[in-house]
């Protein structure tokens, strides 16, 4: 696995979904330089509960303008738009990007294993997740630690991405702003709470 | 006019249209702090060469949750949504906030008020263009000027404003971000000019 060259101006497009008001879920990407500047934003619509989300995610990457500058694709979590899992390895290789999850706690397995019960292909949408591997706790300088999974990427770049690029709070930046104007649009008025 | 107390931290509204792909218009406004730190989104739609601007605008910045904080609303130009007209008084006396608006370039007076006959009431919206005040034309660090009009507040205050919230091109963050926040959103990717 390469060790990433780290520059302060590294392009990391950040993904995150919207509120589940409908069958057909927005998400946003952000498209910043490290933990600053916005430079982009694209979308796509996933099926809530579908399966559907890492052919779409890819999708939006690869057409993109700015496709040629990203450096790392960060999702909110491997699960959006309720249990539509995004397979990591497969969002990588498709994209020739790291990707890295970060997630604010440990995932509880058994309630997403007991939730997945309600949904066509529960065992693939499991293994997804699993496939994801374990989440590796990063601490960081607000208290609170953030847990993270990584593709394409080795622990030390990855680690150290995530850390430069949490500036306003302990989720980095681009996986932040992708929040605020998911929830913002959907809903009128963005939720501050990653 | 009472002069502003300007601070680095100073909560800016900045708020752009979509591209005009059908009847209702996205509007997005982007709330940041001074140039630098996006802390929400908040949306609204008007009606594509409508009359509802200033009001939808004015019901947006009210009912956020940031209204207590936004110290300065700015425009992208009065015109939005085709020629849906913003009274930047009634705006601003609304919010009880300053309005500014930025433009890259002079308005063409002739050819808008030429444009204006294609449409219904084109003296009441020519009489707001004209309410807006004449442009004045501010030098930027970037070499190209910007024009700015500007309600509730005096002039010296409302370009030390635009000047310090320009931190990424020659027009204020907050008006960029929610320029492309709003072109993502509604054409899938953003367009950069503003």
């Amino acid at each position: 696995m390469p060790r990433l060259h780290l520059k302060p101006e590294l392009r990391i497009l950040g993904i995150d979904d919207s509120p589940l008001l409908s069958k057909d879920i927005l998400v946003v990407g952000a498209v910043m330089r490290g933990g600053d500047w916005l430079e982009g934003v694209v979308r796509t619509c996933i099926t809530k509960d579908g399966l559907d989300a890492t052919d779409k995610l890819a999708e939006m990457v690869t057409r993109s303008k700015h496709f040629g500058q990203i450096r790392v694709v960060m999702l909110n979590g491997v699960t959006m738009g309720g249990f539509n899992v995004v397979d990591m390895d497969v969002l990588s290789d498709k994209t020739g990007t790291p990707v890295i999850s970060v997630m604010r706690r440990m995932p509880d397995m058994p309630s997403i294993r007991n939730a997945l019960n309600n949904l066509s292909e529960p065992d693939l949408r499991y293994g997804l997740i699993l496939k994801a591997g374990k989440a590796v706790e990063v601490s960081t300088t607000r208290g609170e630690p953030v847990f993270i999974q990584y593709k394409g990427i080795d622990e030390a770049s990855a680690v150290e991405i995530v850390r430069s690029s949490s500036t306003h709070s302990r989720i980095p930046e681009p996986v932040r702003v992708a929040h605020l104007i998911a929830t913002g649009i959907v809903l009128g008025e963005s939720s501050r709470r990653v």
